[in-house]
């Protein structure tokens, strides 16, 4: 479908939402307008957006879908704007359906370990509320302190824990969502198992806003572990720290954490960290049996790395996984970061590292990576030059070899950040022809005017 | 649908089936066709199926689906017939897509920790041969010995191990599956992660043959336990059992298994095991941390139980747990146990097995009831007399009475069984309307013209 809908149309529209949204939904300030295009992608679609409705409750977001699937109005969802696929970015006579003020935790049962949700409340603070019943909320993306419960559920987000504790869809019950036409469904239930009809929550988990609007989660919460033991091993090339991170699987230690950080990302936090080693395996290991867990890591460490250190202290922990969360930060000093994310099988990790430095030096492009290692995702990032008005050719070009790679090695373009605008053109590439053919059809039966995040994902 | 196409259109299907099929794949052999025509449920439809295709691989489904969809012959997909639910009964005119024949495991990686197979493998030879790599399948049905995993994925199979490691959903990476006519999809990916496009593959897993057949699956293996303790603890009653299972979530701990077992199972298996206790909570610990945690449970139970044994000898603990796995085989010497299947939140466990209590007395129809605790899903198992030709009215009556009871508690009909047959009268009270026709118009996408296990789950 086109993006801009006629201008009476659009006139139209507002007046409806106008009519029947409570008054201080609305908005079309067109600094807000601005603020609302775009997202930590960076990346922005021609034209200014129509509007912006705040959703305060359901209610607000069966509104603008019944007017917008009737006049055939673009809608694009929004939590707090911090996908880095540009999945929430608006252009032209699209309606921006900002959910980040339906942010409260409806309940919190410490009881049946699970959470009832608005899609705006933010990751972090759902832990954090979890964890005053010595719960949490295991998914942990890197964004968990700005980005909202919904944007993680539309993306599938990952996180470090996803090894041991698996991904955003592991910890989603259920479902309410609004459908394009402003139908509202129940997907789910409340119990950890259950098998009546299709699995509707899995199907919209991933589907960044192109489905749904999602308006209430219940999640799954889980205990929180009650030890934690960090290890920290130098290595002399990354290829040696991922064949490291196959010797832990391979012992039958299922890490909670194990995370790699190549040379070049560590001479940008801090040319001190590079001089100990080309490479940094971080991994921690949590639960009762943490201490014995390390144990058993430190042993395959120790003959293959050149330095190891650890501790079950949770403050020291915090000090060797610095290198880690420091990455991002680092880069950005840099430049404008690009981050990729492929997931390959995960015994093809020091293959696919090797292979983007052969891409990073055929393009004179530096290539920043840092690893789930335990999950084969790998985080390839291209810094570029912020002044640019748009990316350099090579760096597009080491990008879609990046992505041929990944799907070469059997794995996938994105294995947590979904595809939103920059991946799509890659999309059928890894589905194939008739499983792409069959995910527009479902499109179809939950958005028959295509108004759902138009553009996105498929 | 009607379930019967015209005897001419049956002719020219089998003729075509006939041409077009391995000389050794296509049977209307009466005694062949009586014994496909009913599963484990003991639900027989009426009339008999028109024929059997073996198929031995995937040419040979594809060929079956693409002349059903043509002719509009309804066709049953089917493993290994186990299922509980009646999803793999065939009626007059039906044919039976038998897969039992594709049984190969096509590859198991060790390093990437997963298996390709295609899906009349036993569940439990999959876990064998994963077994040789020091790893395991983790879903584990009560009936792994025999049921297959192409059912397995069909019902979204449970298990014991649910709680802590998951349903089959949570061990499938990825599908090869053929369309109603005849289209073969590929779905996810070897990798652990990956967000590209819908999840397809857990919108199959679970749907009962209803939407494609599979035939293979990409599936996760992981490292077997290094350690397990195993606890059993006897209750003066079935409800301070579950209590005691609260109270080992409330400290922390996710075990392994939590099975319970009430007073009438045990006085079925054993009057002696009756005479120990009113209820049995079964709980094992696994990993590296095994021993701690069992030891955290029998601090919880010991002021709750009238008496806990602790084992961390494996020899024991499979003497330990045969007062679960002997149930069944106890319940069938009584009569024909007609297994229900429901889950509700998991506080709630005392509360469903007080009102299955009152149900049962109300109706004069004696329940027996295990449960897998951590999970909250119930076993409640109606015997009936295996003479009759059909369910007395009063056992009907109580099996809708459990039902309507899961869902008032914010439960389901149907926590590891799958729909089938049996329950479909109840799936639109637990899905809602606007979700249970999204679900039929799902369906339409996959198999237009109705032809893949028609009469089943929806």
């Amino acid at each position: 479908m086109t993006a801009a809908p006629e201008t009476t149309v659009s006139a139209q529209f507002l007046g409806l939402l106008a009519r029947d949204l409570p008054p201080d939904r609305l908005t079309t300030d067109p600094v807000v307008l601005a603020a609302h295009a775009t997202d930590r992608s960076g990346t922005r679609p021609q034209g200014e957006p129509l509007a912006v409705v705040h959703a305060e409750r359901t209610e607000d977001v069966t509104v603008t879908l019944r007017h917008a699937h009737a006049l055939g109005v673009p809608v694009v969802p929004r939590g707090a704007g911090t996908g880095l696929s540009g999945g929430a970015t608006a252009g032209e006579g699209a309606l921006v359906l900002d959910l980040s003020r339906m942010n409260r935790i409806r309940e919190l049962s410490a009881d049946d370990q699970l959470a009832v949700v608005e899609p705006g409340v933010v990751t972090a603070e759902l832990d954090r509320a979890a964890g005053a019943h010595g719960l949490r909320y295991a998914p942990d993306p890197a964004s968990a302190a700005i980005s909202t419960i919904g944007g993680n559920i539309a993306t599938n987000a990952g996180g470090l824990r996803c090894a041991k504790y698996g991904v955003t869809r592991d910890s989603v019950l259920g479902l309410e969502a609004v459908l394009a036409d402003g139908t509202v469904i129940g997907t789910g239930r409340r119990t950890v198992k259950g098998v009546t009809g299709y699995d509707l929550t899995a199907l919209l988990t991933g589907s960044e806003g192109t489905l749904a609007v999602i308006t209430s989660a219940t999640l799954r919460l889980r205990p929180l572990p009650v030890a934690t033991a960090t290890l920290a091993a130098w290595f002399d090339s990354f290829e040696a720290a991922a064949e490291a991170s196959y010797a832990i699987a391979r012992a039958g230690v299922v890490p909670a954490l194990a995370e790699l950080v190549d040379g070049p990302v560590l001479e940008a936090i801090d040319p001190a960290l590079r001089a100990r080693g080309a490479a940094l395996l971080l991994v921690q290991c949590d639960g009762a049996g943490a201490a014995i867990e390390a144990a058993v890591v430190a042993r395959v460490l120790a003959p293959l790395a050149s330095a190891v250190e650890a501790t079950e202290d949770p403050v020291e922990a915090e000090t060797l996984l610095a290198a880690r969360r420091l990455a991002l930060p680092a880069l950005e000093r840099l430049g404008r970061p690009l981050i990729e994310d492929i997931a390959v099988p995960r015994s093809r990790l020091a293959e696919a590292a090797r292979e983007i430095r052969d891409i990073s030096a055929r393009h004179g492009v530096p290539v920043f990576t840092i690893a789930h290692a335990a999950d084969g995702n790998l985080h390839p990032i291209i810094v570029v030059d912020p002044s640019l008005d748009r990316l350099p050719e090579a760096a597009w070009e080491a990008a879609g070899e990046i992505f041929a790679l990944a799907l070469r090695l059997g794995g996938t373009l994105t294995g947590e950040h979904g595809v939103g605008v920059l991946k799509r053109q890659w999309v059928a590439d890894e589905l194939g022809p008739a499983a792409h053919a069959l995910q527009r059809r479902l499109k179809e039966v939950f958005d028959p005017r295509g108004i759902l995040n138009p553009g996105k994902s498929l």
